[in-house]
């Protein structure tokens, strides 16, 4: 073991602050990471201020983030794909069985043993994970990915999660050239999926409750922005959608969204709503169309995607802060004041 | 035009009666039909009642039944496919524009300019189509299907709405030997899908509230049967399911099924509630699962439904009535009292 900096909550209603915290030495499989910036999602706050108790407590003190850029500073002796100084990722998932169907596919966000990069049992040290709010990193080379150079690091680091969260239902659901495909909320999550539709050359519309976010939507590659207030705005989208993404986590009414969907069109929700939503049948029924949900992506897939950001230059629009405006970044985010993303530029952990 | 005996409802508060309607002679196109039974649908009670008038308008006199067996007695001079004596069916649906991609593709039931078989405009007469509560009826031989011999009349009514409802889904969702199934709701609806289900070779899971219906479901076909208010007997099945048709009306805990799905698990539903259903983002978030809807079926896959109950000897479990108790029938159908669906004897109707 050693000791690494990083941020801890060290209770459900304590701010982030400075802390030592403990990680393995690399072991045969293992790749250990300088972490140079860490982006900054719902999740973190979600489980630094325990409000998933309901699901899985956390266990403090509790290090958050899941959207790690590094340099690998040393590798095990069975590592043969990543080597001293090359430039990394690590997202959500640092484990799974390695032995399940859903490993077996690549899938490994839908392993029942998968390892959470924080605040899941840590076989190794007996407590638990620690995210990216941190100096350093130690993980299986299985979960490391490689970042392609030419991606601003900051920019980069929130692909890890709110870029594969989005990535993956748009190929899962078959988004290309001559699809018509609907984003919506404009958010962290948002603004990645308009980026990626785009990209994957789909006809592009953002959906939104706000006028004001027009520009910027048709610029992150919208080709038509939707006010979703607006009844008639939106009748003239009906039953012509192939995939529409929600991304939006507030309480909203996705049957409007469902009767924009073609015969067999498809919703998937990735913002999880905290309460139920209610759901019309008759949307459903008549077309045959289907809502389904997503959980970020596997491994393979979230290298397919940093590979696709390489070639298309695509990273997240971010806001850098140094980690001791973690807290603020935190009270920001709850009100949507951050376009797109925080990225932690961890150089500032030096300091402390 | 020649005049037909039918029984209609001539307002949203009368009970069905006697009346005489007026048909178009055979066309070129046209199948004249002798109408032996008739199956009852709660559509044909919503629509007596003008109790869908929020999407469509019942106009009186109304004349509802779309499972339809009889017998052809003439045919247009284009009809090859037909000839008089012939034993037919017809469905919900007797015209589509014929042209557009859903057509196109066998799947009659979502194009939007799709005649049902009562209460659409009818382009021949000036009035709404007519259904089978009739002796007779006129059709496009394109919406005529062919009903096989060794099925019993009165029996095989059902398959043409409450059949090819549960046949379409089951199918489009790949449901097949090796697969495990469950059905919600044991009804006019779901009697098939568990006739269906167990015939299509699924392992065959009967949900019920009611524990009761247990031995009725293991004798249509159920492999098991699982009382859906035991919460630890639903927690064993958690995660197991490949399919489930959903085919309750009343409001009901979706989300229960839901985390019965596996991994990229789907459940239709077919039963249309009236209200919205509370959906809960998590359970298909967790496993990529999706919820979604079907209607009825298209004519080609209705054929292929009507020709495997001829190979399977499946019909439905009928309560046959002559048309006087038909507003009888309509209440015990509220109170469920029927198993599993009533079926006119039209020859009751020489007697008006």
């Amino acid at each position: 073991m050693y000791k690494a900096k990083a941020y801890a909550a060290i209770s459900a209603a304590s701010p982030l602050s400075s802390a030592v915290i403990e990680r393995r030495e690399p072991k045969e499989n293992d790749v250990q990471i300088e972490i140079l910036y860490c982006g900054v999602c719902h999740s973190d706050l979600h489980t630094a201020r325990n409000e998933w108790a309901a699901a899985v407590q956390t266990v403090y003190p509790c290090v958050p983030g899941h959207e790690i850029i590094g340099r690998v500073t040393k590798v095990g002796s069975a590592v043969t794909r990543f080597k001293a100084g090359d430039r990394v990722g690590v997202g959500c998932l640092v484990g799974s069985d390695g032995t399940c169907p859903a490993c077996k596919e690549g899938l490994e966000q839908y392993c029942a043993g998968m390892v959470l990069t924080y605040n899941s049992p840590d076989a190794d040290t007996g407590k638990v994970t620690y995210g990216g709010y941190s100096d350093s990193i130690v993980v299986d080379q299985h979960f490391v990915l490689r970042v392609p150079e030419n991606l601003d690091a900051a920019a980069a680091a929130p692909l890890l999660c709110a870029g594969i969260t989005t990535w993956s239902p748009l190929r899962h659901w078959g988004v290309t050239k001559g699809k018509k495909v609907g984003i919506v909320g404009l958010g962290g999550l948002g603004h990645m999926g308009v980026k990626f539709a785009h990209a994957l050359g789909a006809h592009t519309v953002v959906f939104t409750t706000s006028p004001g976010k027009r520009e910027d939507a048709l610029r992150l590659g919208a080709d038509e922005v939707v006010v979703s207030r607006d009844a008639n705005e939106m009748q003239k989208h009906a039953g012509s959608f192939d995939f529409i993404l929600d991304a939006v986590s507030a309480e909203h009414d996705i049957n409007a969204y469902i009767h924009l969907l073609k015969r067999d069109g498809n919703m998937t929700l990735v913002g999880a709503p905290d309460k139920p939503l209610p759901l019309s049948s008759f949307g459903l029924i008549f077309g045959r169309r289907s809502v389904s949900g997503s959980l970020i992506g596997g491994i393979a897939e979230t290298q397919e995607m940093l590979d696709f950001c390489g070639e298309h230059n695509i990273t997240s629009d971010v806001e850098v802060i140094p980690i001791q405006k973690i807290n603020e970044a935190y009270e920001r985010m709850l009100k949507s004041d951050v376009k797109y993303r925080f990225s932690i530029d961890m150089a500032s952990l030096k300091n402390e």
